[in-house]
C-alpha cells in the first residue's frame, strides 16, 4: 500500500501558539517520512479542503520552521466555517472527501476548539461511511481554556500571561496615579461563557492583582460589584476590575448586548462590557475610571509568550504525527496533568465526542464566596501554565514574525463555487 | 557652606521608563554624595512637597535600584495636580517653599511633560523670589513624545514599541481569520492632541503594519476614511486601523468626546475613539470588526521596553545630577539627535520656558497627502526609538515588578488640610 498524504489544518480563532503545534508537527513528520507521503497544510483551516486550497510544507527548511514556531497567527490562516451535518451540508462533506481522495488524504488532523472537534469527528464519521476511511486526529486548541477532559489548552497559557502581565502594569500605573486621578481601572478580556481568561488576572501579585473579576460563569449583581468597587477604593486607594466580554446580567444574557445603538442626538453608545462598566462605575460612583479592551492583543501576544504553553503545543503537535503513525484513530489529544510541584503532565487522549460541543467552565469551587473573585486553588491551577519565558527573535526592535509564502499544491479538481 | 537637599518629583501620566530615570538619578547621586546632602522622592509627584510626604533614596542598594529600573509606573507615585500661579495659588507656593526651606532643598528635578515643565518655572521663579534660590532642572517625560526642543521623549520608545508590536501581532491574527470573519481591526491608542503614538504602527512591517492611521492633527473625513477602508479590504482581505483617542471632527472638537468627563488640569478625559470607530466600520461599511483600547497598558508595559529609551531614560537622571553640580538652573534636558545610520544622540539642556506649556505635533511633512497615514520620513524618524530589547527578569512566569517602602522622611511642619 503505498503511503498517505497527510492534511493538517487550524480552526478558530487563532492563538500565540498554534502555529508552534504545527512546527512540532513537521518536525515529528520529518522524523517518520516512512510511514507518509506529504504534509499538506490547508489554506483558511478547513476551507482549504473545500477550495483544494493546500500548502506541502514536507520539505520546509529547519529555519522556516523555527520562524513559524515563533509566529502568532495562522501561518495558512484559520476560519470560522462549521460543518455540523452531513445531511444539511451534503455537498460541503462530499466535496471534502472528493478533495481526500484525489490528494489520498489518509490522515486529517485538526487544531482547533470544540466547535472544532465536532467537525474533525463528523468528518471522520463521513469518509469512514463513503469508503475512504482516514486517521482522525484533534488537537486542542483554544484561548478560552474550556475543552473539556484536557487539563488545560494550549494558546491559553500564552494568553493568560500576557493578561496577568498587562493587569499587573496597569495596575502599577493605577497605583501611581490614584491619588490625584484615576481610581479605577477596567480591563476587558475574551471569554464568551468560560472566565478562565479572566481569572487569570488573580496571577498578578497582590496590590497589583485585579481586585475583582467579573466572569460569565456568574451573573452581574451590579450592586454588590459597586459595594465591593466603593470599598476597595476607600480601604486601598484604587481598585482593578476584570470584566469577561460574556458576562451575563440576571436574566442570563449577554450583559452588554444593548449596545451600538445611537441615540436621539446621534451620539453612538459605546459597546463592550469593558466600556460598558467603565462608564458604570463614573456615572453611579463618580470615580474616574480607565478602561482597556486586550481583544486580539490577548490571544496574538507571541512575544510575551509562556515557555510552558509553547512546548506543550509543540509537543501536542509532534503527538499527533505519533498517533497517526500508530492510527490512533477518532481521538482528540489531551493534557494529564500529574503533579504541581514540580509541574508534570503528560499527553494522552479521548474519543473526540467526549469533547465536541461541550464546554469546560470555571468551577464553583475555584470562584470565591462573594463571586467577585477566583480563589487559591484556582491560582494554583492556573499559574504554572504561564510559566518560562520564549522571546521570539528581534529585527529592528520588532518581532522576526513571517508572513509565509503560499505555494499552493496543484489542483486536480475543478474548483466549486456554490459550496 | 552645608550641602543641600534634592528633590525629585514624577508628574504627570507615569512611563514605563520613568522609574529608570529616577533609577539614573540615584545612581549618579551616589557618585556625588561629597557635593550633595540626602536626596529625597517626593510622594506622589509635587504632591509630596505640599504634605511633606517624602522618601529618603539615599542609601539604596544596588539591588533596589535595579528593581527600581525594571518596574513601571511611579514607585513613589505621580500626579495630576497643576501648580500654575502663585497669585491664585499662592498657599500651595508659600506650602513649597516651606517644605524646602525646612527640608533645606537645594535642588529640584522634576521630571514630566509640558505641563509640569511649567510647574517646574513656577516654583523655581517662586522660590528664587522669596529668598530662596533653587537650582531647578526638569527632566522630559511622556509617552506623547509632545514636548518641544528634545529630538524625543523618554517614555515614548518604550509606548511606540508596544504599540507597533501589538498592531504587528493583532494585523498577523486578523490576517489568518480574515477570509470567513472579522475584516477590520481597529486599534485605539492614547494622544490628546499629538499622532506619535498613533504614527508608530506605521513601524510594524508590510502587510502587518496599520493601513490608515487617524492622527488627532488632522481631522476626521468619514466619507474618505471608509472608503480607503472598503479599498484596503478589498485589495488586500483586511484593514487594520489606528485611531489617535484624541481624533478630531471637522469642527476641532473630539470626535468621540466624553461628557462631564474633565480631569484635574482641565482637560476632556478622552476614551472611546476605538469602539466608536468600530460602530461606524460595521454600520456603513457592513464589515465584522474587532476593536482593541490601549489604555494605561500602552505607557506601562515594561515587559517590551525599548532598550534605547531605557538607556536613555537612565541618562537623562544621570545628566539631571551632573546639571546639579554644574549649578546649570532653569532648564530641561533634552535629547539631540546626532545621526540615524548609525543611531547617536547626546544630551543637551533648554531653558524651560521654550518648552513649557508648548506641544510638538506630527508635522505635516511626516503625514501622507490623504491625510490616512505617515510617510517613511515619519517611520525614518520613529525607528531608532524601538530599537533593542530590555526584558525585566521574570519570577514565576511574571516580571519581577515590585512595590517598594514608603519610609518616610520625618515631617517637621504641621499639617495643612485647606491646600
Amino acid at each position: 500500500m503505498a503511503h498517505k498524504n497527510i492534511f493538517f489544518a487550524h480552526s478558530g480563532g487563532v492563538t500565540a501558539t498554534i502555529n508552534a503545534t504545527l512546527c512540532g508537527v513537521i518536525r515529528e513528520y520529518k522524523q517518520h517520512r516512512d510511514h507518509f507521503d506529504q504534509l499538506f497544510v490547508g489554506c483558511g483551516g478547513i476551507m482549504g479542503a473545500l477550495e483544494e486550497n493546500m500548502v506541502n510544507v514536507s520539505n520546509w527548511s529547519p529555519q522556516a520552521i523555527e520562524t513559524l514556531s515563533m509566529t502568532p497567527g495562522s501561518a495558512f490562516g484559520s476560519c470560522r466555517f462549521k460543518l455540523k451535518d452531513p445531511e444539511q451540508q451534503a455537498s460541503e462533506f462530499a466535496r471534502i472527501l472528493d478533495v481526500f481522495k484525489v490528494h489520498r488524504i489518509g490522515y486529517f488532523i485538526y487544531n482547533g476548539g470544540n466547535d472544532s472537534q465536532d467537525t474533525t469527528l463528523k468528518i471522520a464519521e463521513y469518509c469512514a461511511a463513503h469508503g475512504h476511511p482516514l486517521v482522525c486526529i484533534g488537537i486542542p486548541k483554544t484561548i478560552d481554556n474550556d475543552l473539556e477532559i484536557t487539563d488545560h489548552c494550549p494558546g491559553f497559557g500564552s494568553a493568560a500571561k500576557y493578561i496577568a502581565t498587562s493587569m499587573f502594569e496597569a495596575s502599577i500605573d493605577l497605583a501611581a496615579m490614584s491619588k490625584t486621578s484615576t481610581k479605577v481601572f477596567v480591563l476587558e478580556v475574551m471569554g464568551r461563557h468560560a472566565g478562565w481568561l479572566a481569572a487569570s488576572t488573580a496571577l498578578a501579585p497582590k496590590p497589583f492583582n485585579a481586585d475583582i473579576i467579573l466572569l460569565p460563569e456568574r451573573p452581574f449583581n451590579e450592586s454588590s460589584t459597586l459595594e465591593e468597587i466603593k470599598h476597595v477604593v476607600t480601604s486601598k486607594g484604587y481598585c482593578s476590575v476584570c470584566v469577561a466580554e460574556g458576562l451575563k446580567d440576571q436574566n442570563n444574557q449577554i450583559w452588554s448586548s444593548q449596545i451600538d445603538t445611537i441615540d436621539a442626538f446621534g451620539h453612538v453608545q459605546l459597546g463592550g462590557a469593558g466600556p460598558k462598566m467603565a462608564s458604570l462605575i463614573k456615572e453611579k460612583l463618580n470615580l474616574k475610571t480607565h478602561y482597556a479592551v486586550a481583544d486580539y492583543l490577548q490571544r496574538s501576544a507571541r512575544h510575551i509568550a509562556s515557555k510552558v504553553d509553547v512546548d506543550e503545543s509543540i509537543a501536542l503537535g509532534q503527538a499527533a504525527i505519533k498517533h497517526c503513525k500508530a492510527r490512533k484513530h477518532g481521538v482528540m489529544l489531551t493534557i494529564q496533568r500529574l503533579s504541581n510541584h514540580p509541574y508534570k503532565t503528560r499527553i494522552s487522549q479521548t474519543p473526540l465526542n467526549n469533547v465536541a460541543n461541550k464546554e469546560k467552565l470555571v468551577p464553583d469551587h475555584y470562584i470565591t464566596d462573594n463571586n467577585l473573585n477566583v480563589n487559591k486553588a484556582c491560582i494554583e491551577y492556573l499559574a504554572p501554565l504561564i510559566a518560562g519565558e520564549d522571546y521570539p527573535k528581534y529585527y529592528s526592535g520588532l518581532p522576526g514574525y513571517q508572513a509565509f509564502p503560499m505555494n499552493l499544491v496543484k489542483k486536480q479538481l475543478d474548483a466549486v463555487t456554490n459550496l
